[in-house]
């Protein structure tokens, strides 16, 4: 016997950053976020639960993962088989669609499409709030990809992992784009769970990152509801800017910043400008996010294009939530 | 009637950081300081008292300056006729000695071979200690350059301006230098007295800031008393860092960081991992500052070579504090 989910999730840029956690193991976050779910990156995942395995497999991109790799999707599979009470092993395939090599693949929407996958899979039938809470498990990030649109993921209370889930906020239907600027990495950084956890540990500035955060997210849906777009950018880059502060303060400091992430932010500022209105964001690492309208994106695309190549370049428009697709889709 | 003063006053680069005023008027820090006093970057002025000027005259490196850079001057030498009593126009000529075309011209040693030698030619015969003090009214970090070694900036209490002055640590006589990596700024950016205001008026992180550099200073101290050069190292490092996250928390946020301050950044850790303690600070602006063992120095400049160019790079020893200097000096 064997049982199958297939599902689509898209990467998502948080505009509120989420960096740092309340509770390590269930990955309940410091505070509430907001992010935009984009076009243009997305994961599609297909579990096949199946009586004849004698172990999990996991197939990313047509290559067969090490058990290191897949013991991470066991202990994911595991959230559900608890709940279903199944005992079945799975084989997950999964591929990254990422137009680029520029490292940009994403835990987001890889844990929210397993999440989806799986969901379908073991006929669990969990809401999309439910599949969010799920989805966090494997990747804080993640929950906010369940959706598409504007995403709040709200922080919750506690330990309670069911307080923690992702609201869809606005579908960012109003000529709203996202540029990604992918900024080649001179070496390993830290990863985004040790810094998270140095951040929090040892940042001066820690607590007042988390109330600034709670103000911010505040101040950005109202902006979203206003449809004001000046005054979102001016807050999406600020948080963002907070948050790298933040890292600046930890006991060693952090930075995720390459030089050409530098060039980017001041590339981004001199476009801004000549009027053109666009706020840059970062992450956990070099690529500079940039938020802009959609219909000024080919104009901004054809002026980064002075200072960056081709290749580094990717625009996008907002992506939806998690779709489940056939056997028809998976194969075409 | 003539009187004439000569002072040389050597540069100097903040370890706990100075970075915001409590009083604006009277540059009264938010917090106490410490820094390096360098060999490499000094200024001589000369103050002539001469009853026949009809205005106080500035000549910077032979070139007469404006009104308007000229006035700052009087405002400044103010402060010591409004204490003398004395009424007579000065006649001001100062020499920036920079070893580089790259901006490195510091208002700490403007400001403290200023007072010097207008202590000098008004006969005021101020200890270094109240000298301080008046050299803080020009440049909050020209305080510092009285002395030379390791020498705190205390903040002193509420607004009195005698109680804020600086103190001399330790002669920073075992094996210690500075290397500067001059960065080209691309454009104009935030003034220090600027980015200061935004950063205490806006930025969630000042008071935390503040707090942080009380205990960083008390932990420098220590360092320097046990003559533990990593300690010393780790403390400068991070105390930077931090003022620099607090600019990126201000609204708007403020870096004065270029491509190349983060790739030399990154190339001085690269230096430490094979083995070489060394150390980076940044200021109000791109470059980069080393602090390393003097008997590391040759070895850091060689190194760095591999990517910055010859007149990019300063290494300096440790400077000593004010010192007067006779006709004869000057003429030489």
């Amino acid at each position: 016997m064997s049982k199958v989910g297939i599902t689509r999730a898209h990467t998502n840029i948080a505009l509120i950053k989420y960096w740092g956690k309340r509770n390590n193991e269930l990955f309940l976050p410091m505070n509430s976020s907001l992010s935009l779910t984009l076009d243009a990156f997305y994961t599609e995942t297909k579990v096949t639960l199946d009586d004849s395995l004698d172990r999990d497999y996991f197939i990313l991109d047509n290559q067969e993962q090490s058990l290191e790799e897949t013991q991470k999707i066991t202990k994911f599979l595991n959230l559900f088989r608890k709940e279903t009470q199944l005992t079945t092993y799975a084989r997950v395939e999964s591929h990254n669609h990422v137009p680029t090599a520029a490292g940009l693949a994403s835990s987001a929407s890889a844990f929210a499409a397993l999440a989806g996958a799986m969901n379908q899979a073991t006929g669990l039938n969990l809401s999309h709030q439910e599949l969010s809470t799920y989805a966090r498990r494997g990747s804080g990030s993640a929950t906010r990809s369940i959706f598409g649109g504007f995403v709040e993921w709200t922080m919750g209370y506690g330990d309670d992992s069911a307080s923690s889930y992702a609201i869809p906020v606005d579908p960012a239907d109003w000529n709203i784009g996202m540029l990604v600027i992918a900024v080649n990495k001179q070496k390993k950084k830290v990863s985004s769970r040790i810094g998270m956890k140095r951040t929090v540990e040892t940042s001066p500035f820690y607590p007042a990152w988390v109330e600034s955060a709670k103000t911010d997210l505040v101040d950005l849906k109202q902006a979203i509801h206003a449809r004001d777009f000046i005054r979102l950018g001016e807050i999406t880059e600020s948080n963002g800017m907070k948050m790298h502060g933040t890292m600046l303060g930890a006991v060693p400091p952090i930075s995720y910043w390459e030089p050409d992430s530098v060039k980017a932010i001041q590339k981004v500022k001199d476009i801004r400008d000549m009027g053109i209105p666009c706020y840059v964001t970062m992450d956990a690492g070099p690529n500079v996010k940039v938020l802009c309208r959609q219909s000024d994106m080919a104009t901004i695309h054809k002026l980064l294009l002075n200072d960056f190549k081709a290749d580094q370049l990717i625009s996008s428009t907002v992506g939806s939530g998690i779709t489940n697709l056939t056997e028809a889709d998976w194969l075409r």
